[in-house]
């Protein structure tokens, strides 16, 4: 979710292909399948900028996957969406989450209707798994609109 | 507030004289008469420890002048003294603040009893003269016991 102009993310066979890297202005919540929010320092960064707030509110609308990890958990808070919610954060986030009414869990994988998140580094295989397993049933569920990656050239 | 040997910071002739540099573990709140707590990303990391977390909280229960910037709130987030307070912080932290039940302004400095708090480094002269003078006004008290300072060698 940078600045980067449009374009294509391939990695290996066994990856993810991501169909566009494109500006938050011309992201629209509704096109994505999932979102991830990835840890360090960055949510706090993100969260600065109501543009990336409000891409959150108006992905978790949506109902499909949304998994934050470690500090990943700031911009849920920042988007007001934590209060009542179950998940788990990096150890110093928990303890803003639980003061801001949301309940939170020490584990590995908090799985909460659409939010999967996780606390650290060490998590992340389960974490992802986890992730790819949502996407998963999203699919099966024939509510998979692959309108991104569909529009990118083949591998 | 590090691992560092005890001993002695001196600055030019306008400035403060720092008795001493101790580990927290040999640091004792009340023993101090002031405490500030600066920003950027150190707060989080002091957060994680429950060390400084309790330090805080125990020197906050001797009414002393507390004053925090940028992300220092973070600190008093952590030690759960925020709801009912009023203060501010670095913008992203303030929601965080809010909505775990403290009054928050976005002013250059708030002060509410002994808590002296600032936003960003552009506040940073007026938190600075706040803090010396809720020093000043200690002292004028006869409530300042340098005990720290005074054992250090003179300029």
């Amino acid at each position: 979710m940078g600045r980067g102009a449009a374009g294509r993310l391939s990695f290996d066979e066994d990856s993810i292909i991501c169909g566009h890297i494109r500006s938050i202005d011309d992201a629209d919540a509704a096109s994505y399948e999932g979102l991830l929010i990835p840890g360090g320092y960055s949510p706090d960064k993100l969260r600065a900028d109501d543009r990336f707030v409000n891409f959150v509110k108006d992905f978790d609308v949506t109902g499909r996957p949304l998994a934050a990890v470690c500090h990943g958990p700031q911009l849920l808070l920042a988007a007001e969406l934590q209060r009542g919610r179950t998940l788990t954060a990096w150890p110093t986030v928990q303890g803003d989450l639980r003061q801001a009414g949301a309940e939170v869990k020490d584990e590995a994988v908090v799985v909460d209707d659409n939010w999967i998140t996780s606390r650290k580094p060490d998590d992340l295989e389960a974490f992802s798994a986890k992730f790819l397993e949502e996407l998963g049933e999203l699919e099966a569920r024939g509510e998979w609109h692959p309108t991104e990656i569909d529009s990118a050239p083949g591998p």
